[in-house]
């Protein structure tokens, strides 16, 4: 398998599915419409749409059937960024190498790009699975789930109010990557694995999606493992590379982290620690791949790569 | 029929719900929860969400089914408000007779417990229907197109747009009004028809809700176009207090429209012809009322309430 070639594959079908499920900039308000695109379509790694169609490949999807969930995916993941780089919140100018939707439009238009592409996210999964309401219902209760109060936002929450602390703990900074990073990560996965579930004979996947399931099927549930250690070790690579590297690298502003006086697992482990820690967590990912079906070669060299960017 | 104390029943069992559906203060991160209850607890007039339970009820559901329907629906609304507030959007410090979001906690806060409150609508959503996936997909079909970014949120931007320029035409107020107001109490009521409709014998339920259904039931049909028209007399009305009540009466700034110079249906029509388009749309929503099954006393009296603040 050539990796490279496979990966820029991948990324250009989930260009392909954010160019064609997202409103074009002519429907009105085209200024809405334009700030929306502007900051889904301006580049970005599409690491974790990746990850949904490779989970779902491996679960049994066939063709583009994930297509929807991972664009569904992207849009909250913009969202997030959008409101993170506001003035109230990170403050930044530069995102994927560009200027932010609050400096590229203005305040109001990037909060309500927002809140539009958080919204489209649920209508995508409406619209595009609506031939199948159980498959439908049971994405958006993970995507809603992941977003929430308790994980995505909450993280940014508590993100929030530690940088007003002269010290983090190790609890708060764990809550924080899990609930920031790795949920998200961890729903792209797990919604990967539902439309492959989805494939399988009507029996099967209903009795499987059925809420409150007593044996959820094991490629789920090694699904939320690997998405778990996948994002706790691309956090924390994430902050070993706010230290070490520069910001053309970065595409965003580096060393913001330091300068901000944050907690970060660096500032709280050390360097080595840190890598250390990327590097365990890395391993259980790994580990919990072997309970997919299939040719997990892809997979695996993806989760290498997304932990590895620091070594 | 005593309207005021059935009225200030179905308040109390909505007020019921928010309490009961979205999570308490000690859920972790406290702040956050702090400040979506504080807006979404805050009072209110509760209208959407009476809509939806009465629209219910008429259409055949039994017992406290439309309440999380009608508990995510003011979870949106709540959001929408929380957002319009901001030093970015209306910069307004007053809602509901209390300090907004952003005077009450700070500007990140608020904007994370919007962010919060929307996800929440369709957590709640997917979690209180999970039993029924059709219904819940159904549902969340019908909110997250009313909240998009052609309907509620492109209200919203075309109203910022409106602002900045000397003189907004009929047709972009038109477009403001349907969206930004309209949108959402079409979904009350259109929602709460939805959940009548899953109470129907199984075959016929899920005929009805089926994706692309050639007939839409005619109640669901009604209840749109009352929606529709309710929702312009209930702006047109919302204008002319702007332009007479004052700052006590409203809970919130008055005279605010014409000390920005906005346009409004007043400033557009003049009062009496704004008075006497607030009646016709009134009326075609009563006409629309008559499609509906059961006692629809409260109903239309709600209307009337809802229509005739301003006269």
């Amino acid at each position: 398998m050539d990796f490279a070639a496979e990966f820029k594959h991948r990324i250009a079908r989930v260009e392909a599915g954010l160019e064609r499920l997202v409103p074009p900039v002519a429907t009105r308000p085209s200024r809405l419409h334009a700030a929306m695109r502007y900051s889904l379509l301006g580049g970005g790694k599409r690491l974790r749409p990746v990850l949904t169609l490779t989970a779902a490949e491996l679960c049994g999807a066939r063709g583009d059937a994930a297509l929807p969930a991972a664009v569904a995916l992207e849009c909250v993941h913009t969202y997030s960024l959008i409101h993170d780089d506001l003035p109230c919140m990170d403050n930044d100018d530069l995102r994927r190498g560009r200027p932010t939707a609050h400096k590229q439009f203005d305040e109001a238009t990037a909060l309500l790009a927002g809140d539009a592409l958080l919204t489209e996210a649920f209508v995508i999964l409406a619209e595009n699975y609506a031939a199948q309401p159980s498959l439908s219902h049971a994405l958006i209760r993970e995507l809603a789930n992941a977003a929430s109060s308790q994980r995505l936002i909450g993280g940014q929450m508590e993100d929030l109010l530690a940088e007003h602390k002269a010290n983090a703990t190790s609890d708060e900074l764990d809550f924080i990557h899990l609930n920031k990073t790795a949920a998200m990560i961890e729903a792209a996965l797990v919604m990967g694995g539902i439309v492959g579930l989805a494939a399988r004979p009507p029996a099967v996947a209903s009795m499987e999606m059925r809420p409150g399931a007593v044996a959820l099927p094991p490629e789920v549930l090694a699904l939320r493992t690997i998405g778990r250690h996948l994002g706790l070790a691309f956090q924390i690579t994430d902050d070993v590379l706010d230290a070490t590297a520069d910001t053309a690298t970065l595409g965003k502003t580096a060393g913001k982290d330091a300068r901000a006086g944050k907690t970060t697992f660096v500032s709280l482990h050390g360097l080595d620690a840190s890598r250390r820690l990327a590097r365990e967590h890395t391993d259980a990912a790994l580990a919990a791949v072997a309970a997919l079906p299939g040719d997990k070669i892809f997979l695996t060299t993806l989760i290498e790569t997304m932990a590895g960017r620091a070594s």
